[in-house]
């Protein structure tokens, strides 16, 4: 254990920990900041690998990859850094394949596949209603929404249940849930499906490569880079890896004389301990597979492929992943009911499964690939899953205000947090960004400029004001890889004085 | 950390681990067995405590405290065990204060508030129509009944929504669920309920008094005898207070010679882990108010109040609680959402809510307490609450064949793994001893008969068959106090050789 003193501390380097570092340091470069990583690297849920590829080496992302042009935060930090954005590849034939045990193969080059008349019905009418929903949604307090508790109380299977007419689109929804959040439709409450679409300006935004959509562009040599060049800027003797924090301490130091210290270790709230009790976070492995050709696009393939589950096809959706450099390669996902079957199989099982669910759908030239590469993330100890955790029923009703409260000095970040692109790359920079305004509020108020003060005052006011955080007894441990959402959730300062102890390992 | 070898290990000297430890020394004596406790104490969610009473000092339950005479696991122990239980007292008026916020105090002394008959109706119908799917219910394979899928899909409060027509009993519902369970009816998935209320043998039986009810007698001299006594019979040297358990490691050596063993960790397959990440478990107080004189009863009261939440009242249910000596006591819980709002506050102003709330439902005598005491259980590290572990919608669905299935040579306990009387004490010495039995199959099938065996077989045929766990390189963490689940339920064992090693502090 260390006994260094910092101002603020900073648990986990993810990309909302160090958009927290960044922001604290530019705003008042007085502050000693200190960033806490458990791994022995640094940018949380987005990694940046090296694969074997067409010509020779390449990177790919086997994290987050995507970004739009909707999302402000990220596309600002990129230009900042000096990256480079370049669009998903969408052209040519789409594969669809859902629609109960017995669908056909359906091939599309527009923006929706060719439904009969009544799904295409169906589909219109939910998407309406859901887009109807949303825009009633408040994302910064949702409980204030038109009949939250109604919608709370529900699943999102639930909603389907009631409102979808046909097999198609009820399956259509159950992709949606599990392509986006890596849990099945029944384990999300309806309110937060709700706030997670209004958080991105849409549900059609969620699913969609176009312009503004979550799928519009990637980054060259990957996502992984923001967070490494942050980390260049905040300065590396100011990171400190393989740092896992278990236990912080509040201490407060009785003003009598020399007398023992008084060591309280308060917990912390009941809500709070409770909403994190029930955010389960999505299950996903993500793959990578690079291939000596494009043979999708010579064969007049998009590269993305929609899937339903069935017994020998483990993917959801894939899409074309050629590099900036050309390798060729294609990216998918193995997400909710499907992780579930298959990630406790062999790797060669799992890759044998997607290969001949690409010869299927794609053609024979998918089994002569370079290199498969996967990534589960339920299997990383400090992320738990990918890509994000979600709320079940009754967690928004009862638990919501603590999800950004402060606790004392400890301040929240992580994209589960954020009010725009909550669940994304964007989301997470939001997120620690806020929290860094609010520890500036606190610290250094005459950092900030009266409109910004207002902004932090205005994002506290949803939280609970009528209770306070008065247990003191009890320990309390950051155990990050059992809690899943705590990866990078934690902002804490210590004020002029030591007050606030930390324990890492 | 300890080098001592033992046939069996298990974890937690809750009624279920204790359960498990007897039932095999019973069977096989020549087995050594260990018990591993983390706190300082034995009997998990059953706590016997003195508290200041009339007539001096008395004992009352903190924790888990009646047994029915349909329990025949818990009735049988107490049996054995030489101890005697006595009936939960009822005679007189009862105090009901339900049906919105406008809803006036009645009192009844019949098994049933006096309804309008709109609301009779309504309770009539809607218990029938609970009480005929739970008929259908398969509580050790749940996902074979009927419209499972369904079910699980949806809230209790859907439930409610869908099938409840009048305020009244809407509010009875969400009553029940925040008295059974500690959470609040959007919390829980309605096939959960339906199987729970199965294994009960009724929705009913989880909320009265009445002959086989859950809430029929006491046990004298408190419950947590139970758990003391099996240690007196296992043998205190078997017991190990203050042992958490942070790391199974299941080890295979290598068949080459001297080179350093190849330690394997494996973790949980991914289906086990993703069930106990969404089990969240009930938040209650309870608490034991002592008096002088049993006032209710000379007024003829009963000592029963179930009260709405509002937000001047904290408690949703008491009972009389009058010790066997004759000492006078209130029994009551603060649960569910009112549990929420008033945990975090100072016990003195909980006390004082409850107290003002006797007051007004029994009169002016309840503000002249000898003594108040009260836990919750949400503070105690390695339980997070109390009474049970729920399921949100979606975890039966998708996890539950992995509720009993064994990992390699873990076998899994705990009440929340009972299919009679789950969640209660019955349901942990059920667990327990059917746990105990799965080890004896595996090592020594000879010292059970072949009906055990046949039973043995059947109870695991419903853990899916199809998937093996073959992950073999992430870490094995039982983290105890963090998952909630966890207390009590591992039980793991050696073999002839040290194969499988168990790391405590």
């Amino acid at each position: 254990m260390s006994e260094d003193q910092f101002d603020v501390v900073v648990v986990g380097a993810g990309l909302s920990g160090l958009s927290a570092a960044r922001r604290l340091q530019k705003r008042n470069p007085q502050l000693s900041v200190m960033v806490l990583e458990a791994r022995d690297r640094v940018g949380g849920r987005t990694v940046s690998k090296d694969l074997p590829a067409a010509n020779g080496v390449d990177q790919w992302d086997m994290g987050g990859q995507w970004v739009s042009s909707s999302q402000t935060h990220v596309m600002e930090l990129i230009r900042e850094l000096g990256l480079e954005v370049f669009p998903q590849y969408t052209e040519g034939k789409k594969v669809h394949h859902v629609g109960g045990p017995h669908a056909k193969i359906k091939m599309y080059t527009t923006s929706m596949p060719s439904y009969s008349p009544l799904t295409l019905l169906d589909f219109t009418q939910v998407l309406r209603r859901i887009d109807h929903l949303t825009q009633t949604i408040s994302v910064e307090d949702p409980m204030s929404s038109p009949n939250a508790e109604l919608y709370d109380g529900m699943t999102l299977h639930t909603f389907m249940e009631k409102h979808i007419w046909t097999t198609q689109v009820k399956e259509e929804l159950a992709l949606c849930s599990r392509i986006v959040f890596g849990l099945e439709a029944s384990q999300v409450s309806f309110l937060f499906f709700l706030m997670y679409s209004a958080a991105a300006g849409g549900t059609l935004r969620l699913l969609e490569t176009t312009p503004g959509s979550g799928q519009e562009f990637r980054v060259k040599g990957g996502t992984q880079q923001l967070s490494e060049k942050l980390v260049e800027q905040i300065g590396k003797e100011r990171v400190r890896l393989g740092a896992a924090v278990t236990t912080i301490y509040q201490v407060t130091t009785p003003s009598a004389l020399g007398s023992p210290q008084i060591r309280y270790e308060p917990a912390l709230p009941a809500e709070r301990q409770r909403l994190t009790q029930c955010l389960p976070v999505g299950h996903m492995t993500k793959f990578i597979i690079t291939y000596p050709t494009a043979f999708w696009k010579e064969k007049g393939f998009s590269g993305e492929i929609v899937a339903r589950p069935s017994e020998d096809c483990p993917l959801s959706v894939t899409f074309d992943a050629t590099s900036p450099r050309g390798n060729p390669a294609l990216v998918g996902f193995i997400t909710g009911v499907q992780a579930r079957d298959w990630c406790d199989r062999k790797m060669e099982e799992r890759r044998d499964g997607v290969i001949s669910s690409l010869v299927k759908y794609l053609g024979p030239e998918a089994s002569t690939y370079i290199h498969y590469e996967e990534k589960d993330w339920a299997k990383e100890e400090w992320s738990g899953g990918c890509p994000v955790n979600v709320m079940t029923p009754g967690m928004l009703t009862y638990y919501h205000p603590s999800l950004r409260k402060p606790f004392s000095r400890i301040h929240w970040a992580g994209t589960e947090t954020a009010t725009q692109w909550c669940g994304y790359i964007d989301g997470a920079i939001q997120a620690g960004q806020r929290a860094a305004m609010e520890v500036l509020a606190q610290m250094c108020p005459s950092s900030l400029s009266r409109e910004e003060l207002d902004a932090v005052r205005a994002s506290l006011k949803h939280s609970d004001p009528k209770k306070g955080s008065k247990c003191k007894s009890s320990k309390c441990y950051y155990l990050f890889g059992m809690v899943m959402t705590a990866a990078a959730l934690v902002t804490a300062y210590l004020l002029a004085k030591p007050e606030l102890g930390f324990q890492w390992t």
